[in-house]
Order: C-alpha cells, then structure tokens, then sequence
C-alpha cells in the first residue's frame, strides 16, 4: 500500500519543476507500487510521470495497469518513444495491447521490431482472447534431447542475459520440428551431473494444453497441480508457448469476479467482465436486465399470490404490513445459505456427495434461528398491536419462512448442479423469487386458518 | 477433471481385491488427482485406498485435502505409518497439522523425528495461525555471502537431493547468526560467472515480511509484486522462514470466500471461514445471526412505514399486494450495484476517486432499467387491474424505487469505505433494508397524492 505521502512528495516535484528527482523516484520504485499510484491520481498527472519513466519501467509499469490506461499513456508521448517501450514489453501482453489498435497502428509498432519477434506476435495475435493460445507467451527456453546439463546451462546463460521477460521456472525439450518432447525443471538440471544428456532426466509426462482449451480450464490446472508454467502446443504437439503461474491468479480472478457478478443476477456470457464497469452505458443495462425481467416475472407470482388473498386483506388490512418484513427474513436467511452452496460447490470444499448432509444442515439452522426470531416478532407484534394472536400468526410465518427459506436456498445450487446448469449463474434470482411466493402463501394460509382469531 | 470412468475402476479393482492393481493406479497418479478422487468417494472408501499409497504420495496427498480429512486418514492406518508419512510432509503442513492436535499426541509424532526438524516444527507452532509465521516453512536454501557461485551450486545440489519439499526459487544470503542480507534469484545464480562472490551479485533491496505480520498482508504482497516467495524475518531481521506463491494463493481464495460470505452478512470475524460449513452447528448459527437481527430492525422500520400509512391500506387494500414486487425488484437492482462496487473496490479496478463517475453511472443504469419496468409493470397493473391510475401509480413507484436503489447501492459501498469501514461487510444487510424502507415510503407517498384517482 503506497502511502499518501509518497503521492505528495511527486506532486511536489511536479509544481516545483524538478525533473530530476521526479526520475530518481519513479524509476527506483517497484513498476507495482509505480501502478498503484497511477491508479490514484489523475490522467493529467499519470501523463506527466509517465515521460519521467525509462523505457523499461514504463514497460514494466504498463504490465500492471488496466488496458484502458495503456493506450491513455502510450497514445501522449510520441510514436517513437512508444514504440520502444512497447518492444520492451513481454510478448503475450504485446499482443494483447495491439489487439485493441487498428490495423494501421499495429503495423507501425511491429515494423520497428525484429522480423523474428514481429512474426511471433502477429501468431499470437491470431488465437482468441480467452484460450491458451491467447494468453501464452512464446518466449521460453527449449533445448534438444541431446544435449548435456552443461550445454544446457551454457545455452540459459547466454540467452538470458538479451531477454529480461524470458519466463525461467521449466525448460522443454523439443525435437528438430520442436515437437514437445518433455520438461526439465531448474531442480532437476541443478541437481543432475553436467555430462548427463537432458534426454535421460527430462520428465517426459508432461501435462500440457492446447492453443485452443479454455483459459479457465488452463488456469484451474495450473494451479490445481501447483506448476508455475504450463506449456502449450498444437494439434500435432509442437509447442507454441507457456502459460504461467502470474496469468493464473488473474484469470481465476476474473473467474471469481464473473462468479460474484451472476450471484447477484449480473451476466458476463454476452458483455464481458470488465466492459461492465467502464464500457457502455447500453452494455450495463443488457448485462443486467435479463435477470431482472426474471426476476419481475417471479415477483408477480408473489403479487398473485397476496391478490389471491385480497378479500383477506380488505378484511384484515393490518396484515399488508407485515409482508416486508417476512419477504425481507426470508430472502436474507435463504440468500446466506445458497451462497455457502455456491461458494462451495465452487472452491471445492463442498461436492455433490455431500449435498444430503449440507441441505439437513442448513434446515437445522434455519429452523434454529427461524424459531429464535419467530418467538422475537411475536413478542415485538403482541406488544406493539396489543393482539396476540396477531403476534402468533406472524411470528410462526416468520418461523416457517425463514426455515424454508434456508431448505430451498442450500437445495437448489445442488440440483442446479446436478442438471449440469452453473449454480452461480441462476441460484441468485431464482431462490429471491421462490422464497417470496412461498413465503407469501405460507403466512396468507396461515392467516385464513386463524382468521376467526384475528379480527 | 477425473472422469467417472476412474473412480469405477478403482472401484472394480477394490471389489475384486486387486491390490496390486490398486497400488499401481493410485501410485501412478498426481496426488492433486487422488485428492480430487478422495474427495468424491465415501470415508470407507478413502480409507481403504489410503492404504495402498506410498509413503512420498500420501504425504503429498495430504497436503491436498481438507484438514478433517487428514486427520480422519492418519487416525485409520496405525500409529508407525502415520508417523512415516507425517515426517514427509513439508514443515508448514506439519505444523498445521499438529497444531490441530493434543499434546500427547503431538510429542508422539514429534519424538519420532530428529531433533534438528522437530525444534523447527516446535517453533512454527509457536506462531498464529493466521500470521506470517503461521504459515511459513523453515524448508529454505541460506548460503553465508563470501560463497561463490560455484560453492552455491554444489551446496544446492548436495542439499536439494536429501529434501524433496524445499522450495527453490531463490537462495538467501545471511551471516553467520542468519540476519537476512540479500537475496538471489535462480536466474542470477545461473546467469553469473562461477567464481563470482554471492555477496556481489545478491539483491540486497528485498522484500521481506515479520513473522507477525497479518497473512493477508503478506499474500496480497506476493500477488502485487509477483514474487515467488517471501522472506519472513523477526525484529531482529534474523530470516525465520519463507511464504511462497501457493500459500498466497489460498490465502487469498480465503479471502475472497470471507468477502462472498460478507456480502450476504455471513460474518469470519469471530467463527472461521472452514468452521461454518462443517464445525458445530452452534458457530454457524453464531456467524449467521448477527446481520440478521439488524436487518430484523430494519424491516420493522419497514413495517412501520407500511403501518404509518394504515389508513390508506384499509381504504385501498389492492395497493398491499404489489408491496413484493416493488420491494423485490429495488433490493436486486440494488444488490447488484453493491455487488459491482464492492468487488471493483476490492481488485482495485474501482478506486475512491472515481466514486461519482461510478454513483452516477449506476443512476443512469438505474434510470434506464428503472423506465422501461416502470412501464412495463405500468402497462401489466392497468391491463390486470384495468385501473390506468393504478397502473400509473405503480409503474412511477417502481421506477423511482429502482433508480433510488442503483443511487443508494452504488454510493453505500464509496461512503463506508471513506470512513474505513470494510465496504463487503456492511453493504449487503444495510443496502437491502435502506432500500425496503425507501422504497415503501416513496411507493405509499404517491399512493397518497393520487388518492383520488385511485378509489
């Protein structure tokens, strides 16, 4: 966490025109902390650093921050001195950021750069965003099976130095046509003797992807089997790149985020995530109508079902205000149970073999505290309207619904599951209007029988 | 993915009393596949399987499962063998795992190591769990800085064969009573000239953490920076273990369930995150019903604006039945604005200085949404009901209730924040109530108005 004074001592130079040490301190900060306060002040100010930045940093820096704000940066300091930064920055986030310029745009930045290292990023290009051809790198070590540790070694060294962003945690071994033969990790080459061929210690079990696998799936491997790269090839096993362990965390971030977004009836299948915050005003409404209109549909179930009971209510008008109150439990106690469902069906600490246990669970508690607060409203009804049987019939829907509430909120992301349909996209919405039609019909049935007690 | 198909063989082999075949197929594969597999049989199963494991995979099996499960497969297979396995897991998951332990039972395991890792496991018990320390391992490589690069290699290589577990992304350098002097990293040590001094090439600008220090600090530092591992130091600046990129990983799943489980007022302040879907039935209800009950209070204000308007409901008890819609529709468009912020708050793509272009994004969103149901319902309400005024009456309350909801859900999550208060804790329960009572009062004030149209 950067400090509001840090923030200040820039701005201090900034208004007191002091280059230099504006330069001293941007460029000896991590490109991290650099993001952090880009994401803190204004485009202005982000303008006026950003010139101060050497061309690494400010590859590093554009690494961290939001697409938006790489375009913003790059598009104010001149074609040249962009172009360089740009050449400095890894392969696979290159061609992420000119997959967003027009054709025009990507032709200047990839003519000022190597014909080796333009082509790779043109065939980066080519794969969709969201598979593993899109969010591979190509720049990794590979070596032929008949080399020894040593050559190996020899080979690292002198690649690494002329490629900062070269990712160093696994080295593949490929034959001429660079099909993929196996995997050396660090370990292994350390440990092993330098006269040993890498073809007799490589691992040749190799868990790999193909250019086209979902990015999801890649990433809940990696990080299920704990590798910090996984490599990736074609149809006929030649590797195209890596993925790593970085990429990862930020895909199942994004995961996580499209997760809690559809809980609360938010869909990303059309808009994508990060369009929602940002992009068009048009887009928020369509990701967010669907689920509403779904949603309307069910709360004029809930509407039938207290007109169903109109006579009842002309006859016992008091009646009507209790509605938000019960609605209100209900939604809330069930909502808690079908995120604990959710949540867990999603990490993995709940499984479908255990959904017997974890609904009578949740039944449990329901009706523990559906009984504590039922007794609670009825008590606070009694008092107030001066009726007990009022405060009776009330607090029994109370408990009633709030027990119900809480079986159809941990049962429905089991049987969601169960029909293969994502328990986080439809448990939200759907569970917010069940609960609201039953529980409107258990306390208006609740009110007929004991009518005669009422009035 | 393990397909069924794997299960069943397993299965079969069991039935048909194949151990052989069972040590072969369990042996062969990762143990984050067998860990997947035990998760999905019953505990009769898991059990039976266990047995037929290597010593090296059950260890790393363990690491793979939840802690009942642990314990639950080391109670089944007899004191000698647990102990075997035990020893082979890394020093952090040891601890762990004792730690849920007595004291007996600890000293048994422990008497069975050498004294040299047993002391080790002994400290890292001493630290909370939730800290620095509390998650560290001691399995680290230190060299002294006049060392050569040479000198390192070999040492490495001796010491990397005798431990599987020890983490190897960088080397620490530390004098001779272990205070932390710098840092190298593999690329480093690979890239360097053999006779180079370590003293001269290390890093000396680390970024390390005191053993005290809160996990989530220490996971959100590692993922920011994109580190590997972290050094973990005391106040003496004496290098006591690292953290590595796994652990921030759960870190911060964990995290991020606490924020889901927030968001619906499920509160981790005093009962554990694991502890609500399996602990004592007692801590669920404990972690649940705290948020509930202020939201209880909330709905009362609720009906006491329904009640505040008792003679108009008398008088009119047709306006009743479209309290569910209006309250239903408000709380989901309202939720979904929270949920937006609070995420956005919490990856950081939303920052507190862009707060109004967010609220008023959100009133535009809702304004938008908020017209087109308003007339839809509009339209449904005068058709049903064939009252136009009725319909007019209803349609205007929902459009203002869902514009009102979008404006207070939006802007909840900016003003808690402001004033330091975790915006994923208070949001859910405070917004849902907030919007039940401004939404009614609106809805009843324009029943009120147009009074005369209605009847």
């Amino acid at each position: 966490m950067i400090e509001e004074q840090t923030i200040e001592r820039l701005k201090r130079h900034l208004e007191l025109e002091n280059p230099e040490a504006l330069v001293n301190d941007l460029n000896s900060m991590h490109s991290a902390d650099v993001a952090e306060i880009f994401e803190r002040i204004t485009p202005e100010e982000r303008e006026e650093y950003f010139k101060y930045l050497d061309p690494e940093k400010a590859a590093d820096l554009l690494e961290e921050v939001i697409p938006q704000i790489q375009v913003e940066l790059l598009g104010t300091i001149g074609e040249e001195k962009a172009a360089e930064i740009v050449s400095k920055m890894p392969y696979d986030l290159m061609a992420d950021f000119l997959g967003d310029l027009t054709d025009e745009e990507v032709n200047s930045y990839l003519n000022k750069l190597p014909q080796r290292v333009s082509s790779q990023i043109r065939e980066l290009m080519t794969y969709p965003e969201d598979t593993a051809g899109g969010i591979m790198t190509t720049e990794y070590f590979s070596v032929s099976e008949d080399m020894s540790v040593e050559e190996t070694f020899k080979y690292v060294r002198s690649k690494s130095d002329s490629n900062s962003n070269i990712d160093f945690y696994y080295i593949y071994v490929v034959d001429k046509l660079n099909h993929l033969l196996g995997v050396l990790s660090l370990r292994t080459l350390i440990s092993s003797q330098l006269d040993m061929k890498v073809g007799n210690i490589m691992e040749t079990d190799v868990f790999k992807v193909h250019t086209l696998d979902d990015q999801e799936y890649v990433a809940d491997n990696l990080i299920k089997y704990g590798y910090l790269a996984l490599p990736v090839v074609d149809n006929y096993n030649r590797l195209k790149g890596i993925v790593t362990w970085d990429d990862a965390h930020y895909i199942s971030e994004e995961e996580t985020t499209e997760e809690i977004y559809a809980s609360s009836g938010i869909s990303t299948d059309v808009i994508p995530e990060d369009e929602i915050l940002t992009g068009k005003l048009f887009l928020a409404v369509r990701a967010r109508a669907p689920w509403l209109l779904i949603t309307l549909v069910g709360a004029f179930g809930a509407v039938n079902v207290a007109d169903y009971f109109d006579n009842i209510l002309a006859q016992l008008p008091v009646i009507a205000i209790f509605i938000p109150l019960l609605i209100g439990l209900g939604g809330n106690i069930g909502t808690q149970s079908v995120t604990l469902m959710v949540r867990g069906l999603s990490t993995g600490q709940i499984t479908l073999n255990v959904a017997l246990y974890q609904v009578l669970r949740e039944l449990q508690v329901g009706l523990l505290i559906g009984l504590a607060f039922g007794f609670l409203v009825m008590l606070v009804t009694w008092g107030w309207k001066n009726n007990i049987a009022l405060g009776s019939v009330v607090g029994v829907a109370m408990a009633a619904n709030m027990t119900i509430a809480t079986l159809l909120g941990a049962a429905l992301p089991f049987i969601l599951k169960r029909f293969n349909i994502d328990p986080a996209v439809a448990s939200g919405p759907f569970i917010a209007t069940t609960i609201d039609i039953v529980g409107l019909a258990v306390y208006f049935i609740l009110v007929s029988i004991f009518f005669g007690y009422l009035t």
